[in-house]
């Protein structure tokens, strides 16, 4: 970002992008707001006056947090309109970046476990965070057309949670590193369940049909169209 | 608990319970060793006398849920000896107890989570802790004879991370509720993918022989009792 070099940022966004660096790195109570205005090059009294409190800072990097969440959404869609599908696959990509990332997971989740007061002014802005993505995924998912779509949206949810936060646990080696194949594997059982206890019923009628000397050589064509898409064991 | 009223526990045990407590309301650095040592009846000289510093006490923290743990998984041998799937499913119901619990998550991935130095000596009690959890869970998955056991596990552990990290970012009305239906979906599409492929495949060779008419009536009677089996759409 050679723009940040040439371009300085005006002191809230500094502050903003310096605090969100340090509480990320140090976690919120590890870090203080003498520490922050110092690596932000301003001092103590601007951070008041654009933040009333260290918490109401807090509160403005989710918020920061927030917005790239939703830019990143809004390119799933423009990179791949009007095909769910690709666009949940892409949701999967995009994950696993996050996962691999810096190793300290997600920013938001952090912070909750970090801030067990539940009185936190950040609580709100996490919940609200939190239930919106994985609304959209559910969205997402019900628009792929894949049957138990709110299940399969709170399967791959609650697997990329786990692994931002298994990552921070066990590092990078760990079952996180396997995301994306767990999160395909999901996607594929969950579509497949379906469709293939569909094929089986379909073969299961022709193969009837056959035993009773009624099946047409059309039907027989249907049926290897259909039952040569079923993958091997 | 009343045995604790009639029996008190000795100093180190009663120092330990009384900081796991603390700890997990208020995380590691939320709370200081004279506050520990007030609450749990003694005083810092003889804190520091058990356990060299905080850190030391935050290890012995975390081995004590680890013996716990260890605790648990003995108790699914015992009550399912045999039978890898009822264990399997066991371990699911103990799993959404823990998610459900106090809504302070996983002590040991909390504790992960607040401590981002890479170089407290927690850090390698909570990497072997789950590690060895993971692979036990893989264990089970293997014992149980469902193909791509290894995937299963790490999709159930991560589900499980993330339902208990989910817990304290929105709730337990969240996605971490419905951690029972999503990991029995889990198992279940990994049992069925590879069963219902093998049927398919099966009826499939019926099919063709009906046409044949090479059909024979044991054929016909294998064939009926294995895709009876097949679950509805």
């Amino acid at each position: 970002m050679d723009d940040c070099a040439v371009v300085p940022q005006r002191p809230r966004e500094r502050i903003i992008s310096t605090a969100r660096d340090l509480f990320r790195r140090h976690g919120i109570r590890g870090i203080g707001v003498d520490a922050i205005a110092d690596a932000a090059d301003t001092n103590k009294m601007t951070l008041y006056r654009h933040f009333g409190s260290k918490d109401d800072l807090v509160v403005a990097c989710l918020r920061d947090v927030g917005k790239e969440a939703d830019a990143i959404w809004n390119g799933f869609e423009q990179a791949h309109p009007g095909d769910p599908l690709a666009q949940l696959h892409a949701w999967v990509r995009v994950g696993a970046e996050c996962v691999g990332d810096d190793g300290r997971g997600c920013h938001m989740a952090n912070v909750a476990v970090e801030l067990a007061e539940s009185d936190h002014p950040a609580r709100h802005v996490i919940e609200q965070f939190k239930t919106d993505q994985r609304n959209r995924l559910a969205k997402l998912c019900r628009d792929t057309g894949i049957a138990d779509a709110d299940l399969l949206a709170d399967t791959l949810w609650l697997t990329l949670e786990g692994a931002r936060v298994s990552r921070q646990s066990v590092g990078v080696a760990g079952p996180c590193a396997h995301f994306i194949s767990i999160a395909e594997a999901v996607i594929a059982a969950f579509s497949d369940a379906a469709s293939s206890s569909r094929k089986v019923r379909e073969v299961e009628r022709y193969t009837r049909a056959a035993r009773q000397g009624k099946l047409a050589d059309a039907a027989i064509g249907k049926l290897k169209a259909r039952t040569q898409s079923v993958p091997p064991d």
